[in-house]
């Protein structure tokens, strides 16, 4: 395979999340020089961040170097840099550190938390998006329990003990799950002076469902199997302020004042500030979560030479339907942006995106999940195991692979979590 | 099993290291309420931090919740907090949240980088001692590939690619070995602009050869599989002076002043503040690395009721040689201290610690090791092999045994390193 250099289109791709890497990936033997640029030097598996904020693996388990991944394909090129600004009209990227021209440009940043207007909250409710994210939580998760041990008040070992996790999508569903296993099942000998067993997860959503994104009755499920690990489910209920450690819920015509020194934050994403970045240089449209309107091809108006992909773009899907921000989406967009621009050098095109569902698939814990695969559903064991095998299948290096797997049979049979660590504290 | 609170003695244990560790475990029977006390939830596997600095493991997976570890012992608590002071008339541990009473104190912090007086180098010269310490290390060792990779000014460049390990211990040792094998194997193919194999690792020794506390003949051999993987050693060398990316070197009448942008410090140790405050209150003597000159049964003259073990402590051997700072002391010392309080607890007496030398083991890279086991002397694949074995033996929980094995056969077969993320950056 030629190194890229001999060639003269230059495909550049901004973020190696699922879009970029399996946009660069498709564009691996194509005849074109590829540069994938990211300002973090590895892929995160991040439908498995929640995992890592709760313990269950370490971040390297769910990473792979963008380097080592794409090392296969001679054309493709990594660069550890941040993107600072697009020149749409000169065909330019500015970096950090230089610039680089593209003929081909494929933008995927992706999301970062929303907080509705109330960015002072994320603070105290932290987020699920990166690494350090998932490190962060992990450190308040442990330490809340390390601190309820020491403390000898009631009432504030209580604000100790009390988890509220914002947000009932698969994120939110998925870490409140964990974290009732957490406190019934792993640290069940491990203290002294509490019983970790009397934590208190409560998962508080706007919609008038959880899992909104699925079928009424998996939601049903899901938070009947939510109630047997000990986690409270508030629907219709609304976050209207966060002081310290309180946290303030209007639901109806109920109003609650919680005390809780951890808040887990999966209730909102915007677009990633490159979103601006191009509206300011090529008048993209942006929806209300700033995310890029793009065109059929996934391309924006005026502009057939800028893709945008993944949780970045705001693509009408059939009935005007937005796709999800769902790493599928990401993949399929990727790959689909690689025959787009492998068909336009051979003088061809191709018709527009679309979306081929898969399904969905969100786990609630050991051995319960709901699934919804078109018009198949279903809940329980053989839900958690295909999700089992989905994750598998998608992570992304083979040793990650084999030691996730590793880690689940071992934390399934013994419930314990091997990744317990509190650091930067 | 009891759990503690009825047994009228109480042992305190400052320090989750190799020494509290095994102290804490050796009293899970005995009739005795144990506290051990850590600002760190996690016992950490110091011997391997070298492999987390080169990307080879991940922490997690060379750590262990203290918690879990020490459940099965219900007379055991485990007590996050942070000692700020000893008050040892009236037998009590100052926290930074509360105090703890003790009938008999053990004093385990182990020890922390020294500079010889250059603290300022600290920033340059990355130290080896927490996982901090290691994800910094790894954090400056990945990115300086990739400054080179974007560098395009040769001698910029070749700043970028010089590593200089100083200090030739075994930790030294095992680091640059890594180094070498990262530079010539791991990153051969991920890198378009650079070729990783141009980098130089330099090796700093004050001494006249490396591993000085081991066999002159297997220093030599050291050396030898050392310059196979392509690290440079110099020894009788002395670091004069860091700046910014300049280190000074002096070597008999030669004097070198080398750019690098890249600097690991494990030339140094030093008692860590505990010892301080053990000699501002019990008049406890120190020696010239701080650490605490013990008597014959690890506890401090006059204070029969407090023992130091492990790093900290100052222990003459046979002809007043002082006893390394090896985890195998630290183990042999805590399960000494734990028989001697027992045989105490029962009316009885113990002859004082003596160590039991069960040998010596260095790796340096993929198939070679240097061992020396009493008069046991072996160089090459043999002595590697023993190392794994030795290492995995004592790695402390199942599961993390099993995920370091995994890794290693991997790596060894596929010469990849999984655990290769730049964070916190």
């Amino acid at each position: 395979m030629k190194s890229g250099e001999s060639y003269p289109h230059h495909v550049v791709i901004i973020g190696g999340g699922f879009g970029g890497l399996y946009a660069a990936k498709s564009l691996g033997c194509a005849p074109v020089k590829v540069t994938l640029v990211d300002k973090r030097n590895f892929h995160l598996f991040q439908p498995l961040l929640y995992q890592v904020a709760t313990g269950n693996v370490a971040a390297e388990e769910i990473a792979a170097s963008l380097r080592a991944t794409l090392s296969p394909y001679k054309n493709v090129h990594v660069l550890l840099d941040e993107v600072l600004d697009i020149d749409a009209d000169e065909r330019k990227v500015i970096l950090s550190d230089g610039e680089l021209s593209y003929d081909t440009l494929i933008v995927a940043t992706g999301v970062t938390p929303h907080y509705f207007g109330h960015d002072e909250w994320s603070q105290a409710a932290v987020g699920l998006k990166t690494v350090e994210d998932a490190q962060e939580m992990r450190r308040r998760i442990l330490f809340a329990f390390e601190a309820a041990e020491r403390e000898t008040d009631p009432e504030r070992r209580r604000a100790w003990m009390t988890f509220v996790v914002i947000g009932a999508g698969s994120a939110g569903v998925e870490l409140s799950g964990a974290l009732g296993e957490l406190a019934h099942e792993t640290l069940q000998n491990d203290f002294r002076s509490i019983d970790p067993a009397e934590a208190e997860v409560l998962l508080v959503e706007a919609a008038d469902r959880i899992l909104p994104a699925y079928p009424p009755q998996l939601s049903a499920k899901a938070e009947a199997a939510l109630a047997r690990l000990g986690v409270t489910v508030w629907t219709r209920a609304r976050v209207t302020d966060i002081t310290g450690d309180t946290i303030s819920v209007s639901r109806g015509d109920r109003f609650d004042r919680i005390e809780a020194h951890t808040m887990l934050w999966t209730a909102g994403i915007r677009a990633s500030p490159m979103a601006n970045v191009l509206a300011r240089r090529t008048d993209a449209n942006l929806d209300r979560l700033q995310r890029v309107i793009v065109e059929p091809d996934l391309s924006i108006t005026r502009y057939p030479d800028i893709f945008v992909i993944g949780d970045l773009a705001s693509f009408s899907h059939q009935r005007d339907e937005l796709l999800p921000a769902l790493a599928p989406v990401a993949i399929q967009q990727g790959q689909y942006v690689a025959r787009l621009i492998r068909a336009r050098l051979a003088g061809r095109s191709l018709p527009g995106f679309s979306y081929f569902d898969k399904g969905n698939v969100a786990v609630i814990g050991r051995n319960t999940a709901v699934v919804q695969l078109g018009r198949f559903k279903s809940e329980g064991f053989i839900a958690w195991l295909l999700w089992v095998v989905i994750h598998i299948y998608y992570l992304v290096g083979f040793d990650q692979k084999m030691l996730v797997m590793f880690r689940w049979v071992w934390n399934y049979f013994t419930r314990r979590r091997g990744a317990r660590l509190i650091t930067q504290c």
